[in-house]
């Protein structure tokens, strides 16, 4: 199956992203034909500053490779690599209802807010219509607030079938799991929103200090404390084998423990989850060459995909 | 200067269009660096029958071309050969207000009149931003009722400008002379929207027909007709030399002849006027491989132009 999943390149992963999405979707690749892409054309609407694209758009791309990426299996490419998506998006745009966009959320949560929204938030559903069926994207692998934008991509699919007869591969979205929870350092879910996030990468000295400021109640060393439901029991889950987790629990039931023990445990584990990664990524920011070079071979890849599902496109509303 | 110019491929010429825009902007090739584009992907928000648009596409090209547009001096293509537009739509896209394409009048009159809009409508500004910018056009001759785009187009410009820094060549608007007035069949001013045109091309006979079959007041043969203000005599003005319009001015003055004497002359010299178009539109009917070798070459040069302009636009935004 062609699975799709686009990265937006706004920002450092966090233990959120990591559990909630990125994870999930790598994982994707070895039963599928992945295509992923660094949403920077997306990007634009929020970045500003073109250094700190050009940085995040990099990034991205070594996170991913760090976090096992392959590009042996999937394909990794940029967004703006690929211009079919572009014209692509203008033929949609031509058959796009105003109610349409209207309704889409980020738009609309702006708009509420007496916020002035640009017309690149208000397309950018379109854009991303343009993104799923540039190659012919059978899954697209979403959170529960993206699958309004699948939505609206099959809408417009469809009304571009009604009008123009049957062009595109009918994208499906695939839910990603929100099963295991991830607290952030204030015990609320983790989100850059909130401003409570632990990163994935950087420096681990400055990490671990973020791990030990964890907000924790102030109940006497000595009382026995429930698991469930203490966030620092949740964040330990994460990255713990079973029976880690199960003589975490008993400690937890026994009492007598400090959360400073605790927390540098849930330091230690993660740490030596993200060490293979943090590694690689070390590796392969000394060596841009191979990263481009990845990204490039990816482009040509994906380019070939859309542009025929382009010139399907074209060809039946009449674009020479 | 580099002047540009899109052709809406909507339907058949009229007189009006003729005298009102197109003899007018293909003059402008003479002393200008002339680019023309017939706006496919513009007419797409309103032709959704593919062999309509392609038809209409390649009769925009052979009125043109009949009509002197000159390849040697001007650059003709189609505006969906440009793939590089639509990239700098979107980049264009992601700094746009809201606000400045909700007060634009063509999306505005529809809403208004209680009619669907698509994101087609409403965008298309930007596109037609991106169409002026992407080929460094200096001069763009439009029509009183364009003179808002050309102002989009020079704020966007700005914007952008204001963000990453100087990158396009601002534009101009040049309004298109409207002194002479082109009455339509029913001595209301010519528009396809009145159903009152005459074409330029077609079957004469039917043409003719359609000129006996112009309104006229009911006033006796004998009576002297005061010429100015009157439609048939304008319609003659458009095309009679000086001596000629005289004439026929003394003519008015004296009285003693009917209205069908007059319609005959309009047909007559409107006919010669159109007769060298209508030859070359019927050899070049007969060729159309050369039509398309013109706008392939058309489109190589408008390329390499909104290649190195888009060059810019990306560099400046952080898109590599």
């Amino acid at each position: 199956m062609r699975v799709l999943s686009g990265i937006q390149p706004t920002g450092r992963p966090h233990w959120g992203n990591y559990f909630g999405a990125i994870r999930q979707y790598i994982d994707l690749q070895e039963d599928n034909d992945g295509f992923y892409f660094i949403a920077d054309l997306h990007a634009l609407t929020t970045v500003r500053e073109p250094a700190q694209l050009r940085e995040n758009v990099l990034n991205a791309a070594l996170d991913l490779l760090a976090l096992g990426l392959d590009p042996a299996k999937a394909t990794l490419f940029v967004q703006s690599q690929i211009p079919e998506v572009s014209e692509l998006c203008w033929l949609l745009m031509t058959g796009t209802p105003m109610g349409l966009l209207e309704r889409c959320h980020a738009y609309k949560d702006k708009k509420e807010k007496g916020l002035a929204a640009d017309a690149g938030l208000f397309t950018y559903p379109v854009l991303m219509a343009a993104d799923i069926l540039a190659y012919d994207s059978e899954i697209v692998p979403v959170g529960a607030d993206q699958i309004q934008h699948i939505e609206v991509c099959r809408d417009l699919a469809g009304s571009f079938h009604h009008t123009f007869g049957e062009t595109f591969v009918m994208p499906k979205a695939k839910t990603l799991d929100v099963g295991a929870k991830v607290p952030g350092t204030d015990g609320q879910k983790m989100s850059k929103s909130y401003n409570n996030t632990l990163p994935l990468f950087g420096d681990v000295k400055k990490i671990r200090k973020q791990i030990m400021r964890i907000v924790t109640d102030s109940r006497a060393m000595e009382d026995p404390k429930e698991p469930e439901g203490d966030h620092l029991f949740e964040l330990y889950q994460l990255f713990a084998g079973p029976e880690e987790v199960s003589a975490m629990a008993e400690k937890y039931c026994a009492g007598g423990f400090g959360y400073g023990e605790i927390k540098k445990a849930v330091a230690e584990v993660s740490e030596a989850h993200f060490e293979p990664a943090r590694q690689r990524r070390d590796e392969l920011e000394k060596d841009i060459d191979t990263v481009n070079d990845i990204l490039n071979a990816g482009a040509a890849r994906a380019r070939e995909v859309a542009a025929s599902v382009l010139e399907r496109a074209r060809s039946a509303c009449g674009i020479r």
